[in-house]
């Protein structure tokens, strides 16, 4: 998702922890994406107004931010202020939580963002702090840094991915062109904006309706963030993708995970699987793939954020199931027609339960991101 | 595992409930480590005393087992009794809940094994049925039931996979000679047995000391059963595995996942993903990767099964953590003498907590399975 610009201090709200918060927030986002199953978290130890440690979760999920930042701090820990865009674990494992690691290094002041969803941690990470005789402030800036780790709440409380439905829409709001594969609509910046939002997703969608008409590769191609594609998953219930195609030319590098129902052809199976490609196991109704137990079977193979980038059945197909999170937006300035696939959504008729999140201009393109309200 | 040979029928349960459960959790077996992140479980749907309509759950998860075995009875399930390993589903999702498929095919009478550990589940599943006015029998051969789906059950309530702990030990208790890389203990039958369990999990994992000194591929080599191997894991650190090791040169046909420090060298690990290895970040304390966090990332990566095949060190740190979950020892007639690896465990000495599951012979070895009773 592209940067919110500068977030604006809340009422009653100290100007410090605002502004230390607002900085692990921006810090937090580094390795979204990165930190599979694990939330990308960010904590800044301050000292009389200076950072002292600052770390975000390492790639791959562990080591937490916490101790990692406490690490950097060393000795001058001691009577800091930490601030963390999550409440800090409190489950134990072979290494101390962060709760506990936060009082063992002496911290003398804990501010915290979003609360953690985790039954098994929520409200136990403050109670440790609070059990040490360490001021805890909570809920800092919490709707911005949950906004950037929703996959993980979603993930924790809903047991699926959160879902990104984007589109790129024509002035006059269409999708693109019946029969003539990928049109152009928005421009260089615009596409670079995708790219990010795949580098920061686990996964990313499309209906073999597309994948056979535009050829798409679905992948991060941003300079230095090749590395940072997401898994691509494609809805071919009768795995129709050709074995030439960039998906599945790609699947030794990218993971390419194919949704097949258990009838579809075992030789076309072999080849695609010899070719790199993995399988989900789906059920159907009336011919249709079911979205809801695919996303229960994807959030159990740890995938916490998944981008929907069409077409437009698909779009509609996890609208009409009520799977979408956030929609973002990309229109271009150019109109497409009558002949134009027309877009299920669009920034004059968002579906209801939507409220708008931000709105940004890429060159002539305009962007505009929703989230659900719930 | 091996069979555990024909069960006794328990006092008060009848004769016709004993043998179909026992026939459904014989089925049940059948897709044991091919179902994902769902555990394989099986349904019988009986008229009149002849099975109407089997299935079980099908590879990947999905369809389930029980709206297959209804589709295979058709017309025949109205009246009909349906044996099922474990209570049917009641969630909700694009495709009606079992529980709610066995109501609208007209069984009058549903016999359960195992209950759901799952709380969107536990018991919703045969309140349905009984809102339905359909006699429930519970808990018919439950523990032989839950034994096949300990996985699923431990990743539900514990957030980690079961841990097997399997070892082959000589006639004097050694597990190998050190410095000689693999030594044989066990014959053919023991080893096919091994590899019917690698099959059947969905995990395998051994320490670098076992990988550098054995070179072994950690497959399943039985014939019909080789794409059945489980994802390979090697506690490896620093990132010692030699590219041209059996495990390396395989990664791209079974997955390879390396637990590497995140302060590896980066040219090796760029080189053994190249190969097609992956990794999972660790946390280590004082040099040694933290086990409990590697486990919950596993299950949180989809990992429910793990078998745990040495060596010395990394059966003792699995034992000495609390995580093994059953004990498997394949004991040789041979002799190794005083050069030989003493075992941590041995059949006269099983740590505390542990009862004998089965015992068991192949040829001249000797077979003894414990389960941890909690």
């Amino acid at each position: 998702m592209p940067d919110k610009g500068a977030p604006t201090p809340p009422a009653g709200l100290e100007e410090t922890d605002w502004r230390f918060m607002a900085a692990a927030i921006r810090l937090s986002r580094r390795h979204l994406g990165r930190t599979v199953t694990n939330p990308s978290v960010a904590t800044l130890i301050v000292r009389d107004g200076h950072v002292v440690g600052r770390a975000v979760t390492a790639v791959g999920g562990r080591p937490h931010a916490e101790t990692q930042a406490l690490e950097e701090a060393g000795a001058l820990a001691l009577g800091a202020t930490a601030y963390v865009t999550l409440e800090p674990c409190a489950h134990h494992g072979r290494t101390p939580p962060c709760a506990e690691a936060l009082v063992t290094a002496g911290v003398k002041r804990v501010v915290g963002a979003a609360s953690d969803p985790d039954p098994r941690v929520s409200g136990k990470g403050y109670a440790i702090l609070r059990d040490a005789g360490i001021e805890v402030v909570e809920g800092v800036l919490a709707d911005e840094a949950a906004d950037l780790m929703k996959g993980y709440l979603i993930r924790s409380l809903k047991r699926r991915p959160e879902v990104i439905l984007k589109l790129a829409l024509s002035a006059d709001g269409k999708i693109g062109v019946e029969g003539e594969g990928q049109v152009p609509i928005t421009a260089d910046t615009a596409r670079r904006q995708v790219h990010m939002m795949r580098a920061e997703a686990d996964a990313i969608l499309v209906g073999i309706g597309t994948a056979l008409a535009d050829d798409p590769a679905l992948t991060c191609r941003l300079p230095g963030l090749e590395a940072r594609s997401p898994a691509r998953i494609v809805l071919d219930r009768r795995l129709r993708l050709p074995l030439g195609s960039k998906l599945v030319q790609s699947a030794r590098e990218v993971p390419l995970l194919l949704t097949a129902a258990s009838d579809a052809e075992p030789a076309r199976r072999a080849a695609l699987a010899d070719a790199g490609a993995e399988f989900f196991a789906v059920e159907t109704v009336d011919g249709h793939i079911a979205l809801p137990e695919l996303m229960d079977d994807l959030a159990a193979r740890g995938i916490s954020s998944l981008i929907v980038e069409g077409g437009a059945y698909t779009a509609e197909a996890f609208l009409a199931e009520g799977l979408v999170d956030r929609l973002c937006l990309f229109v271009g300035p150019g109109e497409i027609g009558p002949r134009g696939i027309a877009s299920p959504v669009g920034p004059d008729h968002i579906p209801q339960g939507f409220t708008k999140l931000r709105e940004a201009r890429f060159g002539d393109d305009g962007y505009f991101e929703y989230a659900r309200a719930d």
